[in-house]
């Protein structure tokens, strides 16, 4: 509802092609579908160049199911389902076709094309077990069309690991660094990159790593300038985030 | 120290214009340089594109002129120091010249040049006590070398005032949502915007507002994707990662 | 027991209608029934105007049978007994007729009738998740008397859904503002609304959000006046207070 | 910006008497004005019946000068500043006449007029050391144009005091329950009264009291369901909520 | 090993009864039996006038079994197992005899006596939900050997339940006072007692009730000086250290 | 306002010695006295033996000197004033006689007689730092007339300290544990001992001792069964309860 | 990769023995094995002593398969798996030949040598529920190559059957002290003995034990200078570095 | 009190050379010295190898001097005075010859002698704000006899600088680990070092840094198995167990 629009739709009623009742009802029409169960907001495409992603805990299958249709509408395969449990995406899979479904990171969605631009993000994880949401950041950017380059299993506790590959850490981008226990890989990889690095702290851990919360606070305290952070787990949002920094305007 | 300076490096050796020790020493002479009192990180600037910021707290004024001449020996004015007090400054001030301080952003640097590109980095804040937690950010971006439009007094109890400038809002390359009390403001700033948009919670408020910790939790939880969080109250970390995502590489 | 109560006991024991025991006990009897297991606040009715509600969590299925038909001695229709689960639910109906149950809301009621009064309440939840809490807060009000207008699924990332129905929010007597994740909504609402809104955190969200704290101090720190808020996922409370703050004195 | 205004706008650009131009910058104008240094919510008055409260810290005396001028304009004697300190009060009461103090409430208003209706709120504290936010809740709803009684000094570890006031209690509109330490009273109020009481966490005590924290934990915990809570120390809030409350639509 | 009986040891020792090496095990022997797997104080029942308190969780059945053996030997009736799943003790009253086991307080003893004094403690809960707790502490102190007498359900949203039986609470040498949710309840007893009080939070709640955390802390900043508190659901721990109180030294 | 009482009066009622105002005003009559700006709980010295103890921080001088005046009218020298400052406590016995004040306690106070009971509380203390709080409980315990003996400086780095004195120890009717840093004196004492044990965490440490927070938990986590806990610092409430407890009914 | 090994680099490069490319390869070469879904550090034995040892949460069987047998390649008897499940450990031996499973431990190993060197480590434990962290320490430091004695269930409750070994105690290189509940254990006996301690709080507990939190912050707090803590339950790391401790350099 | 001792005891009572009491009063004497104030742990230096060491905030002027020289009439060289401000240090340094003074390690001592020993301990910190706790440590560890190098200013974001030292660091016995903010160090150094790394949280940073609190959590969460931790800003606790660790039995 831009301002061109606006002048259009003054311009319309001016000259008598729309009365008052139409105007007024198209001033007041809101950008969203409502489901009955959601209000569907489809003018997100517009605002943010990618449709609503719709979060898969507490929703019905079959609920699922009619917003996965409904965006499809719009959006045959740039669409994506985060926290899909497998079971479920089986069963959505048996009655929508042309779903591609990621166990590990959760993520449905239609097909994944190959990127246009050399330009590429580096997602980074400190131990095996932080796979799942390293994993989610980087088919999330994917679907959303940047390249990804990874590099997982290099905590430090052994150093040499990463520093292996500094050239292609200062080559990136942006970057995605995943941690759980304590949380200190995003502050030595932006130390070594001189680009926007989101940290991703996660759930991994026991004791005093508070299910995640003490990553996410060391990752907070960085003593390098350019980490900023997301919620625990949310490889999503990481990846989502480093693919807007990805695509300069 | 990159792989062609190592190339030339072996070459100087085999050749004999340079013996043994003296490759030994350099392969291990590291880029920085030892004050006594600190040890200055000279590589950043290759490795950030800026040299190393100086946080003012803790550091006696003596050390504080020591660095700050240092660091201008090779950047004359692209330099920066953090949480420096107006005192300070105007002690600092008197002793070396060609510095500018900004008081209410405690920033104290050598000059802003107009920056080149038409892209923008927008700095959006919620009440006026949060003031010089946004101009941190916005001057931070300003000496890296980014344009900045601020946007400030824009709580979401009258969301209006806001909304009035949803074009701006949506133009901008990046964002910095700055707030207090609940932090409401960047999860509705994001949700107009489609462009990365950085959290920085505030210490402003009283009882449950923790000092902060409410806010920041409130942004890290946000329901829009396009946000990321930094420390309570650091403007200038949301100014630095505003000012890389907005130059793109 | 009020004054005029008292002055008649009184006079009744000068005449010699009572004897001096007699008096004594009604002076002793408090207004409740000790059921054995329980001690049922008759006297509640008197005082707030609705029979006591039980909670159902931790009560046998026999003593929650023995309470509803307690209360529903005195009050056959308004009665309500919360958080009680399908199951147990059913295994109730079973056993005494005229109940209903509301699922989603997992409440138990006699029957709903029309309210009398025009005045409205207006129930408004952010995300598809929180519905429960809100369905909670709905029902509760309805059974209790005031008539409720729903608004659901209209979060802060998508603010155009909230601002096409400011209308019907700026005439309702009083709100509930339900959500979880970062909790921004009630603040927004107030911001638009000239009445009480009354805040209900839910346990919607993942990671920091903590179980709903994080939306509960979200919505103490409120920059709008006009919020006070409820315990996690107390829907049934804020459905009590917005009744009593929709039918005035 | 109603309905009917947009229809009336809409006509005049129709039969010519505004042009595009006037009515696309109407259509525009958001209801605020634009200070310098803050953006007043002008509008407020329209949605909230009363003009925007100014908190006072954080704010320089030159700003709370002009924006209580500003404000002052459009309602002379319906105004509030909070929080504002007996020192800064004096200062700004040597400039601007009309202004009335609360020193212990820290509120700033211009004159107080008897309430026209019968119904009260009841104001009820805990301990000696809860007064100046009492006093602040009592204040505020009086200015905005409430009938207040109170009741100060009945914690619960001497329940036969507020025993003594059970009729005020039951008689008034809505109560606001001011306590710290353990915070009880609220339950213990709402447990008497049938309406809505609000309950108010200070700061009062030491150790494990957390500067608030647990007797807004207390409250929010309330076994009686008419209870809703502010922030810490929030009087202004909770009688800002009362008086609402008190004016039935 | 008191001073009498080290003069008597040093006295055998002179004699010559016993030799140097006999003294100097006895001086070393400490009273304790080394069960293997634990090391059983013996010599709790002369300190402290009962014998081990067995815990049960993390114990294996042969491991209780053996425990509750070795006890008996020397007090065949005066001894407990403390938080005792109902099948596990049903298990293992299949292979001792003469065992009593208490469902809801989850104890396990031998037989309770009746006790000789009149002196009475008082315990004292507020919902229904609270009872497996209370009856924790109830039975501990019957136990132990004190009279108990109890009052049930008797929350502060009810206070009138409460000041039923003003005269049996100011009648009993101490009092243990149960609540979950806000946790008021010891406050208010205290205030009416004039003797000790054991206040005992419980897990009973949801939300910000912090699983106890919240009425641990509400009793803890108790207005009321004679209220101290124990850890969350510890029953036992209430009515032991009442006991110890009811029995005057 | 017992039952005889209530007989009495209305005896008195039914002979025309009293009329029903006379009655009704004394039925409501309720035993405190309103000073104006707080209600003097006048009936505790009856429910709990000693008169209401004066809280002195937040109030003013003058209302401090009117209520020790008003206590002591009906208490001439067994009253309490806790929390005072020295200088508050001078200002004060300038005005009035008779005042005995203890600078370490921070109590002020009548005069302390000599017990009649050869009972006696033992109150320890693990470091230096701990002194005042331990001296509160000291002080108060023979104010309210409890004889009380002290070991101070005996913390669990040096386990022989405290077991010099186990005869002592085991002889006492009741102990105070007063403990900061990691509080674990409380634990050892009752281990020893086989009385009640109140223990009182200190806010005494840095770091992690969170203000008094760590040893709080520590004792309330005792596994020692004979513990019970009061608030940080709150040395008055446990030697009020010590008092209690060596007291027997 | 140290001097020696460089100097002898250069020197092949040099005589021409190895080209740039070769020397620049290996000096970038990192001393690990990329085994697809893990980096394995094989370097790590060199710098610490014994080969990376495998966390198994969060691995598949099928990977921890493949890292056994990858480190036992190099190390056939001296490696570890930790946190290993009876039930994958009995899977895994099905596979491997030569394993040692310790069930209480969780751990899983080739075979324990006989220590040459008389020096020990005392492992003592709190209470019986803490003997699975313990035995975790003790295994560890076994297989590490450490002899280990033990000392189990001597809780501060009873604080004379710990003083019953003070002469072990006294004679240990290094002291690992494992407690939950209160966590005092490590004070007290680091106040016995004059070598290091290694705290190890557990998750045994309820309520405000909170997981084991309470026991860590005791053990920080301790006021014995001879603790240092690691986290909740982590007995291996306990084991780890009290080898370290225990076989000087 | 050794058992050689006993016997000697033993048998002088025997031959008669010391009477009954004379032996009773031995065997209860405790090894420390009463001063009124305090009770002195002389044992100390025995147990642990040095004096009881005087912490010295919250003691007098008066007994700090009582105790230091208690203190250096068994230790006239070897003793310690923690947290003690420069103009106390002043002050006794007037009263007392022979004290030498740190004064950003707050530390006071005798004189420190060249250690023996070619072992050595690594004292590493991040910043130069926890300049004062590394040289606390130091400084302590000095005192007790150990030899130490240090690295200064060598933060997680600048690696390289650390990597200069590698060897340095892999050469030491023991290593003590400093950092503030997001305290990383300490696991980085200890994946270089295969050496026992105590871990120092500082309480330097700002917003979620909590004083400390979230460093502290890192090093707790260490994926490096060779760290353990003390206290925030406990340089003194970690120089003196490195000392420990330093000094092989």
């Amino acid at each position: 509802m831009d301002e061109k629009h606006l002048r259009k739709l003054l311009q319309e009623f001016k000259v008598g092609r729309k009365d008052a009742e139409a105007v007024l009802a198209e001033l007041k029409s809101l950008p969203y579908r409502d489901l009955g169960f959601a209000r569907l907001d489809t003018h997100r495409a517009l605002r943010c160049g990618f449709p609503e992603v719709i979060y898969a805990p507490g929703k019905t299958d079959e609920h699922l199911r009619a917003l996965v249709k409904e965006i499809r509408r719009d959006h045959p395969e740039k669409f994506l389902v985060t926290r899909l449990e497998a079971k479920r995406a089986a069963r959505l899979r048996k009655k929508i076709s042309g779903l591609t479904y990621f166990p590990e990171a959760r993520l449905l969605t239609g097909k994944i094309s190959e990127p246009a631009s050399k330009n590429y993000i580096m997602v980074i994880s400190a131990g095996t077990a932080d796979f799942p949401v390293a994993r989610e950041a980087e088919i999330t950017a994917k679907v959303m069309g940047s390249r990804v380059k990874t590099l997982y299993d290099v905590g430090v506790a052994g150093i040499h690991r990463l520093l292996d590959s500094v050239e292609t850490i200062q080559k990136a981008t942006c970057l995605v660094a995943v941690a759980g226990m304590e949380g200190a890989l995003p502050s030595v990889v932006a130390g070594i990159a001189g680009r926007p690095v989101i940290g991703v702290p996660t759930s991994v851990g026991y004791g005093v790593s508070f299910a995640g919360l003490t990553p996410l606070l060391t990752m907070l305290n960085s003593c390098s300038s350019n980490v900023a952070v997301v919620n625990i787990d949310n490889g999503f949002g990481a990846g989502f985030m480093a693919h807007l920094i990805n695509t300069a305007r």
